[in-house]
């Protein structure tokens, strides 16, 4: 067995994280940090975490444990001030690594980009140890759109989230008061998905995020013009996935065939009357979107079955 | 006091229609038509209505009980055979009169169009006492859209409803293990809605509807390019309206806002990357996207105020 | 007309105690307290909310405001502190002067017990100028119980709540990721509101209280022993109230038709097995448990017609 | 590997008991029955689904297909039709075979009772190879209150679970117009799970059902009155369970932690004021309430571990 740390435990994506770990054939978690849980039982977390489970320690002791991959599932804060072990394997959640364009990274993240690949399994393989896992919009639109890229010059995609895309931290946009019986979008023109999206396609998109009332799941319906042949081109780039499955003609992608899940969904479609075609792609924004592709990179970098301990098997209501 | 008639009572947009009657000053309902309540008591549709209503009768005989003004919220077959009695205001929510292109009124509903004129209050007032009511998804894009057609040409709706735009009938797609903790667009690039957006714009738009799992409320996302200050022919279109509300600058439409009301509200962003503005525009599908509207634009041609009995009032949470 | 007052405008209460008074014939809102927006206009709590309204000032400011009725809706310290003007009426929708023994009032609220009436119109009606409004769960249970109270020695009362009941501050409870997609009891034999129910019926009762995933709506099951006929003694009770409707044998109460309302609905089902009455109670815990009654019972104080203003009539969906 | 057959397979607990049969080690799911499906593959039911698994089949060749075990996930109307085969364990979940006593069964099922055991593993372990599962409601109130038993002689039972308890089948009380942003008791006092608690406890309990607006998910807050130190009942009881959870004093069951697994969550609690002790179950309705437990049934009555493809790991937010 491998050994695994998680900074952030505490957080959504920290305890899909571990979520995935405790089925992982081949990983173990080792090292659970929580700068709030620090000092207490894994039960502390969660009454479902018995006794196996080692007490948290503090996010620093976390990162320093000697663990074989370290995922990074605290604040974006956190992950800027980490130094990497020498040869551990880092998973970084967050979007504190993502963009490689400098004045980028500066104007989201208020940093300088480093060495680190952006690690979306289907579209750009990790490379090297240190792998900046996707955002959960930006895991849909590429998912729906890297494989037209050749094809296509521009996008409209029109995201909706479930709200734990938002995460546990309290604040007025994730009280149930507004996410409940409610849907609004947010950010609009203005979120830092759209140039994690833009870096990867070569090209801006239009891209606007939207509140669902539910806790997990992601649907983003893209809009492209283009000549091509885009069904060919979708089930040549997924043939071999398990992750991804496109969906045969006229079945439209759901959140609750994903829900729960590190798969994603995608259908196309087309209206004929402005010749425009639908790319609509459905994951889980805490399983593909998060946790479930956290696992899939740490796999591939650590060399074991890319989908070991993911969430893929299984009809659920 | 005027009177008023409803074929189809038991259904979602008949018993919103009802909800707006009890609360008008100038109409009086006089006449229930439920072909499956026939004979019962008003209280059999809802133990809210008490001994002060008369009895259901069928549909046939609400619609021959002289009553001013006769609301058609029977199915769409109803509609189709219905003759409107001399000299009364017949305002039909359902679709089978709105598309006035004999080609299209044929391949979407079966017949021929007629002489009734497509009641947009704020775009399109009704003309003629035979109205035909926008539909849902329709009134949400013309009220983003219509101000702006003469500066665009062409535009991606993406919009998502609550349940109770399909309807009291029992099917898989309204159940509720289809509908709760679900998300997911339905008809994409062949909604009935779509012909008659463009009717009023006089270009085709890219339409997707989405399923919320909610019971109330629509919002539609429409993306334009244009080069003309679209804030300036936003505000100017409904300066005057009681009903439509453009917000300010950074404020999204939401639904809570609209839930349970007459009223529209519209947002106006620009997304830099791309050059796109987003005009998004929420509303209750049984409110301003039925039975509030229905109301309306009897109003209207009834010659009393335009926003009697309408929900226009309070901040309800 | 006369004029109001509301400190805590902000807060859920105090949001809908103002919506109600935008419909209120006899009553109009002169000053808007919130410490938290003093000094922004109205609309800054609300879009919906337009320049009809005067801006918002501090609580204080809105206490000594010179309007003939006060509705306090802030944190119960701010009622605690709270002096009432001479001459106004003051209905305080908080705890704080709910219980009148004095050891119970010092436990709960931390104060002694003063001179305010327990106001339930239909149980208890308010005597005096200085009326404590009921809790949310104290009315559903006290509507179901108070007309029993002769020929029953004990209760069970399992009641489930929406979120609104919890308020409007940032909390883990109210957290969407708490509160969407599941359900849970709190406070379990610990709730303030079990003394409140228990002064006024003369005994103790069992009470749970649970979150539901909505945003508004409280329904009480309420478990007695008694050889009395309690639907006429239900029936005889609320035989003239327009607020109280018991329905008819079989029918049970539900959210959806007290949602948003200012009524309250009640069943009465036997269990034969066990010889047990169940006795269901539904309102809405923003309406009937909290602003509808605040209004209801400033009307009876000031002796206008005790439904003014109130939200009882329509059948919405 | 030991071979399944499911007839049913389309319902949501043919569905769920398939998603475990996926995940099984010991267990091959080698003949869907379907009436409605038949001849379809198994996609057909669900994109999930894919080549590995065989087509549908009508209903009666899946019983007859030899298969080591037959989940019956049919009406019930199908169940009391079945001739068990010759040696085959038979796991009916539906409610045909759970009564013992002959009025009880033929009042509320139609039929005699016949030579099924009844299942509840924690409780009424399997004997035989024909189980009767037990009901979702049953299964809480049982894992609730067997324990106490002895000590205790009667019992309130306020249940509330999720939709998907009801089925698929289309039905008003199943209409998202009707589940959505609502709640409701229904089948007060005649509910088919209260002679089957009674049953197992030996005395008769008031139970009342109610509907909450989820998927899934299962809460039973049972109210007692016993002398007894329950706490130690309950934890002596499951000490070596890996499905019942006693939940540490003040920790409450809530239906996240038990969504989508196999699992039961047992909290205690006591309200001093009246004597009674409050004991509260959480499961999935169509995990240990359903799929889950008829798979552990299987499992013992075949010789396999237990908890063999259930469930029980993961700590899923």
């Amino acid at each position: 067995m491998l050994t695994a740390a998680i900074l952030g435990t505490a957080g959504y994506t920290g305890q899909e994280t571990l979520d995935r770990l405790l089925a992982h054939p081949e990983l173990e978690p080792v090292a659970l940090g929580s700068d709030s849980l620090a000092g207490k039982p894994a039960a502390a977390l969660d009454p479902r975490l018995n006794g196996r489970l080692p007490r948290f320690v503090p996010n620093d002791e976390a990162g320093a444990s000697g663990a074989d991959v370290i995922f990074l599932c605290a604040d974006n804060e956190v992950a800027a001030a980490f130094t990497p072990p020498d040869g551990a394997v880092v998973v970084d959640l967050g979007g504190t690594h993502r963009l490689r364009d400098a004045d980028l990274a500066r104007r989201w993240y208020g940093l300088a980009p480093g060495a680190w690949s952006y690690g979306l399994p289907e579209v750009s393989p990790p490379e090297g140890r240190l792998v900046a896992n996707p955002g959960c919009y930006a895991t849909a639109a590429l998912l729906a759109l890297a494989p037209l890229r050749e094809d296509i010059d521009g996008a409209v995609v029109d995201a909706k989230s479930g709200m734990t895309g938002a995460g546990r931290s309290l604040k007025w946009s994730s009280h149930a008061g507004h996410v409940l019986e409610n849907f609004s979008p947010y950010a609009v023109g203005a979120h830092r998905h759209a140039p994690e999206i833009a870096q990867t396609l070569g090209f801006d998109v239009t891209f606007v995020p939207h509140l669902l009332p539910v806790r997990r799941g992601l649907l983003a319906t893209c809009y492209v013009r283009a000549a091509a042949d885009l069904r060919s081109l979708l089930e040549e780039a997924y043939a071999d996935s398990e992750v991804v499955r496109v969906l045969p003609d006229g079945v439209v992608p759901e959140l609750a065939r994903v829900h729960g899940t590190d798969a994603a969904e995608i259908g196309l479609f087309h209206d004929e009357a402005t010749g425009t075609a639908i790319v609509i792609c459905a994951l889980d924004n805490l399983g593909k979107g998060a946790a479930g592709q956290a696992i899939q990179n740490a796999n591939l970098v650590l060399g074991l079955a890319e989908t070991a301990g993911l969430r893929l098997q299984g009809v659920s209501v």
